[in-house]
C-alpha cells in the first residue's frame, strides 16, 4: 500500500432544501473521501468515504488521515487477502480507539477506509462485492466478523449455521438479482422543506414510477404532519406503504403521542422517533403504538447497539448505513445478527454515494445471508447520483445491481475536482 | 468572545507504562486543550480539554477548533451568563450533530469548549466551579440541563423536586468540604505493567496514605489478575475495599466466569467489564455476579446511556468522566439521573487533568444534589498534577477543594511549551 489520499468533498444541497428533515434543516452533503492507491502496478485504486452534512466534514477528514500509518506500507495482501484482520487492526488500536469507542467521526473514519479495502479487493477480484462477498465460504464470511461483545446474542458457530442454511438456492438468487435487482423505496417526495404541490406531484411520480412504498420527514409540527400525511395517502392510494421518519425528534411520550395522531393515515413504520442511543426508549415506543412498526439504525453506532435493539425487542427493521458503522465487516456482523432475531434489513441510504453502496450489502443478504427480500426494500433517494462512476439506478421499483466490479464507492474526477471544499470552483464562486 | 485557540498537548507517559491496562498498553496521556479569550479587559481567559492517550489527539484538536465559528464573536454574556443556552448550541448544531450525535470526537470537543466557559464563568465570578454550581438556584440548575431524551427517566419537575430536598443542610455541607474535602480511592498501586513488587509497595503505602480503597487493573490473564489479587489483599488487609477494572475486555459469559474467580479476594466492584454501550450486558453481568457491585461510565458517552444503564439496574455505581460527555452541562443532568436512581457517583479520573475537574462535580453534587457522600469517592492517580496551576491534592485520603477560582483546568504555560505536540521540546528530543 503505496498511499491514503483524504479530501473534503461539499456538495452545496442546502441552496435547495434537499434533505431538509426536522433535525436537519440545511445540510451540505459531503463525502470525507479516501483513495488508496498501491504499487501493483494494476491501475486499481480503493475509493470509499464517510458522509457528512457540511460543517465537520474537515474534521471527518482529518479523522481519515489519521489511519495513514495503519495503512501505508502494509503489504497488498494483509490488506485485500485479509480484510477481516485489517479492519479489526484500525479498530483495536489503543490510542486511536479511546476517541470511541467504535463510535463517532473516529468509526466513520475506519468505515470510510475499511470500505476502501473492499473496493480495491472487488476490483482486483473483478467483481462488484456483493458478488465477492456471496461466493466466500460461510466460514470466509464469519471471519470477516468481530465477534466481540456479540457472544451473549450471537456465536460464531451460530453465524456459521445461518450462513450454511442459506447456501441452498444461493446461485439461483443471485442469478435473480442480476436478472430483476432488489426491492427499493423512495424518499424523494417526504423532505420537510417542499411544498404540498410539489410533495403531492413527487408521490404519484413515485406510484408511476412502480414504487411500493414512499417516506415521508415528520416531526416539525404535528398539524402539518397530518396535511401532508393525507396529501400523500390520498396521492399514493390505501395500498402503497407510506414510511415515516422523524429523524430522532422525539423523547418517548411525544413520539407515542404524535404517530397516534398520524395512524389513521396508516403509516407503515416510524423511522429514528428518538435518540439512536435510546435502546430502551425504542422498545418502549414500540410496545406502544404497535402495529405501526418502529425502525432505526442510520445513527446507530456499532453492532453492540444493533445487538441490543433486537435482544430487547426495540426494533420491527434494522436499518443499517453502508459508513457509519466499521465498513463492510461491521455491517456483515449486523446482517447476521439481524437474520439470528428474524428482523428485516431496510438499509438506509441517500446522501453522497449512500445508496451506490447500500445495494452491495442488501444483495449480499439475498443471495447468502436472510435468503429473502420479504420485509425488505433499500431507501432510494435521487441525489447526486450523476457523480458517481457506477451510479445506483433503479427500474420498477427495484434497485439494478452494480454494474463495474468494486463497490460503486467511486466518484468522477471532475466532481472530485469540482465539490473540493474550500478550493474547488463549486465553493470558490459562492 | 475574541478567540478560540486550541492546542496539541501529548505526555510521554508510554514510556514508563504508567497507565497501561488490558485494552491500553502503551498510552500517551494528552489534551486536546482549549483556550477561550475575551475583551472583558480582566484578564482572564477559559481554559478546557478533552483528555486522549496519544494517536489522534490531533483529530481531537481540529474537533475543537470547528467549535471556534460558534464562540467566537458571541457577546461574553451569551456565555457565562447563559451556560445552558451556550451548551445546548454547541450540541445542536445540525451538520456538526451529524458526526455524532453527542458522542466521540465531536461531543468530547463539545466538553472541552463547554468546560472552557465554565471556567471564565467562575474566573469572572471569583469562584471554584463546584461554588459556583452550589449557589444556583434549582431552577437555574435545571435550565443547565438539556431534558431532551431524558424525560421517560426524569422530568424537568422531578429535577427540580431533588435540588429542593438538598437545599437543607447545604450550606453546613459546604462548610465541610472546605474544612474536610471528598473521599478519594487510589488507583496509583495497579497498573498492569507493575512488577508484583511495585504492586505490594504500592498498596500499602496507599493504606498509609489513609485511603480506605484502591483499584486494580484486571483482564489479561485470569492466574495473573489471581496472584495479583491475593497480594493486594493481602497487604491492604480486610478491611479496604479492592475495586478491579477491565476497561471493556470481556464479553458477558467470560466477564461472570472471571470475577468469579477473582471473588475469593473480595473485590468491591468489576469496573468496565464489558463494552460501555452495552446497557443489556452490564445488566446481566451484574445480576450474575452480585454482590460484587458493577461499575462503568469513564466511556459512556451521553446521558442518554447514563440513564438506560439506570433504568435497566445494570450498575451499582456511576462513573462520570469531566470530559467525554457534553461537559458541566451534561454532567449535572448525569448527577440530577443517579440522584433519581438513588445510584452513587464515583467518577473516573486520573489521565491528564481528570482529578483538577471531576472534584468540582462530586463537591457540587454532595453539597446540592445527592447531598451525602455515603458510597461514594473519587479516583485518584498522582500523575502529571505538576502540570497544573491548581493541581489536585489528597489528603487522608480524601480530595481537597480547589484553592482557585475557576475549573482547575489550567495549565501551566511552561508545560504548554514543552508538551506541545510535535513541535515542543519533548517531542523534538524523542
Amino acid at each position: 500500500m503505496t498511499a491514503l489520499e483524504a479530501l473534503d468533498i461539499r456538495f452545496p444541497t442546502s441552496r435547495d432544501l434537499d434533505g431538509s428533515d426536522a433535525m436537519n434543516p440545511d445540510p451540505d452533503y459531503s463525502a470525507a473521501y479516501v483513495v488508496l492507491r498501491t504499487d501493483a502496478g494494476d491501475g486499481l485504486e480503493g475509493h470509499g468515504f464517510a458522509f457528512t452534512i457540511g460543517r465537520g466534514n474537515d474534521v471527518q477528514t482529518a479523522a481519515i488521515k489519521a489511519l495513514e500509518p495503519f495503512v501505508v506500507g502494509l503489504p497488498l495482501e494483509r490488506v485485500v487477502g485479509d480484510l477481516g484482520g485489517f479492519s479489526r487492526g484500525l479498530v483495536y488500536d489503543s490510542q486511536l480507539r479511546w476517541l470511541g469507542p467504535e463510535k463517532g467521526v473516529m468509526h466513520m473514519a475506519i468505515s470510510a477506509v475499511v470500505n476502501a479495502a473492499w473496493d480495491l479487493a472487488a476490483k482486483r477480484a473483478g467483481l462488484p462485492v456483493w458478488k465477492l462477498l456471496a461466493q466466500l465460504t460461510p466460514e470466509q464470511v464469519v471471519d470477516l466478523v468481530d465477534f466481540r461483545y456479540l457472544s451473549d446474542a450471537l456465536t460464531p458457530e451460530e453465524a456459521l449455521d445461518i450462513l450454511r442454511a442459506a447456501e441452498p438456492g444461493k446461485a439461483e438468487r443471485i442469478a435473480r438479482i442480476e436478472r430483476e435487482g432488489y426491492p427499493a423505496y423512495t424518499t424523494t417526495p417526504g423532505w420537510l422543506g417542499y411544498s404540498d404541490e410539489k410533495l403531492e406531484r413527487l408521490c404519484r411520480e413515485a406510484v408511476a414510477d412502480g414504487y411500493s412504498m414512499i417516506k415521508l420527514k415528520v416531526g416539525g409540527n404535528v398539524e402539518d404532519d397530518r396535511r401532508r400525511m393525507r396529501i400523500a395517502r390520498t396521492a399514493v392510494g390505501p395500498d402503497i406503504r407510506i414510511g415515516t421518519d422523524a429523524n430522532q425528534r422525539w423523547d418517548v411520550a411525544p413520539a407515542v403521542e404524535w404517530m397516534r395522531a398520524l395512524a389513521e393515515f396508516d403509516p407503515y413504520w416510524i423511522e429514528e422517533p428518538t435518540s439512536p442511543d435510546d435502546v430502551l426508549a425504542h422498545a418502549a415506543i414500540r410496545k406502544a403504538i404497535a402495529p405501526i412498526k418502529v425502525a432505526t439504525g442510520e445513527h446507530v453506532q456499532n453492532r453492540v447497539v444493533f445487538k441490543q435493539l433486537l435482544q430487547a425487542g426495540a426494533v420491527d427493521v434494522v436499518q443499517i448505513d453502508a459508513a457509519r458503522v466499521g465498513g463492510v465487516n461491521e455491517n456483515v456482523a449486523i446482517l447476521l445478527l439481524a437474520a439470528k432475531f428474524g428482523v428485516p434489513v431496510c438499509p438506509h441510504a441517500g446522501g453522497v454515494g449512500l445508496c451506490e453502496l447500500v445495494r452491495h450489502l442488501s444483495m449480499f443478504d439475498l443471495a447468502a445471508v436472510s435468503g429473502t427480500e420479504e420485509g425488505r426494500a433499500i431507501e432510494y433517494v435521487d441525489h447526486l447520483h450523476e457523480h458517481f462512476l457506477d451510479p445506483a439506478g433503479v427500474r420498477d421499483g427495484r434497485y439494478l445491481p452494480a454494474a463495474l466490479p468494486g463497490f460503486s464507492a467511486e466518484m468522477r474526477p471532475e466532481a472530485l475536482a469540482r465539490f473540493s471544499f474550500p478550493d474547488g470552483p463549486e465553493w470558490r464562486m459562492s
